[in-house]
């Protein structure tokens, strides 16, 4: 069994590895959202999805599947391994004790996406925070952003918003701000390389007056991230030291 | 001008948005090892690499061939935003006053590529350190370690480890162990995708005892982490609900 990665939308940031591993599934499952973007990559395959299937049921059919002794490829969007669906299918296989073979294959995930777009604002350390709290507590959340602000990382923001969750960016931009200038430069960057992207370049004082969505990813710059022309750029050290050879 | 992620190593990990700015430019400019993993893509083009020119002058020489009129591509191991060049690219342009068009296109991270390999540690809030203190006041790092341990983030660690620097990671393990349970899972990749890749699944007691590199990336579990078979887990969650529907 596979869990293929296929991006963050366009055709164009699918790896060589994942079509191959694509190619080599008789099953392909996945969220109808992510399959509508590779119908080429699903020709001649049998293909399971639902927009209503609950991803837990998703991982435990796919497992069945492959014990049964079927090819199949799990399809996630962006990167499987980060906020995806490769830890499910670990943690439902061993609740079921396969002994099937499972390769995770990365994508190109949000973050990785979105700093693109965005110019390079993580290229210094970073922290990757989700303020969905179904399944983490929401006090867990607020001492990760205090932390992250605290120790001055760049921070990523994933499911930073959704219809009935709006108050949770609100009170993560308060904390941050805490102890961030508020001219700090923000990114949002909504459906990253689809055809309804949007990238909006703000600031920790003005972000909230930005469309943020649950497809949206924010980051937030350390207090040496700087804004120059449409891009937000952190720079690469503290010192200004540039004279790097071989050895980092 | 591109600066193009070429991924972890593999040919299969680079995607056709890289290949194609790959061939829509003239000349190529890269550090040896990365142009050496990718001779097809060099054919027929101008390459300028050299095992002993530093960043700085490398970056310079791309913006100069830009402004001259070249179609120009930096070639960037991993992701070009993530720990590598585009950031430098940026800060150099902005010194130069530059207004030619720039534009980053992501690759598969290190970060990426190792987790997909190890099996799913990346499923929460991470924090990516760097352990190199060329650029970066080692106080500062030392913050960060203990500011991502605290708040239970899984620690992804850049870096760890070069000839000259081999106490940075003794002192980073000793800083997180304060605060993490001594069986906590560790996956060290180094090289990963490539021949020569090597996968060690250990703990934070033990990992001192594995190879690390220059080449290493170096994953640190969170409380929830956990190793089976041989892989590295980390749940999507706290609450064990996982009746998760479409509102993440």
């Amino acid at each position: 069994m596979y869990v293929d990665g296929t991006g963050p939308g366009g055709l164009k940031h699918i790896t060589p590895a994942v079509r191959e591993a694509l190619a080599a599934s008789e099953v392909i499952v996945g969220y109808q959202t992510y399959l509508d973007l590779i119908p080429e990559l699903l020709q001649g395959k049998e293909v399971l999805t639902s927009q209503m299937m609950k991803e837990v049921e998703r991982g435990r059919q796919c497992l069945e599947l492959a014990a049964s002794g079927k090819r199949v490829a799990l399809v996630s969007g962006g990167d499987p391994g980060i906020y995806a669906m490769a830890g499910l299918v670990f943690e439902l296989a061993r609740e079921r004790n396969d002994t099937i073979q499972i390769e995770v294959i990365p994508g190109i995930a949000a973050l990785n996406a979105c700093a693109a777009r965005l110019g390079a604002p993580l290229m210094h350390d970073f922290a990757a925070i989700s303020l969905s709290d179904l399944l983490t507590p929401w006090p867990l959340i607020e001492k990760r952003l205090m932390a992250a602000a605290m120790a001055d990382f760049v921070i990523v923001l994933y499911n930073p918003k959704s219809k009935k969750r709006t108050a949770h960016i609100e009170r993560a931009r308060e904390l941050i701000l805490a102890q961030r200038a508020a001219d700090t430069p923000v990114g949002v960057v909504t459906a990253a390389t689809r055809e309804n992207e949007r990238i909006t370049l703000t600031t920790l004082g003005q972000m909230l007056e930005a469309e943020i969505t649950m497809q949206s990813c924010v980051i937030i710059g350390n207090s040496m991230t700087f804004a120059w022309r449409n891009f937000m750029v952190t720079p690469r050290g503290y010192n200004g030291k540039y004279d790097i050879r071989g050895d980092r």
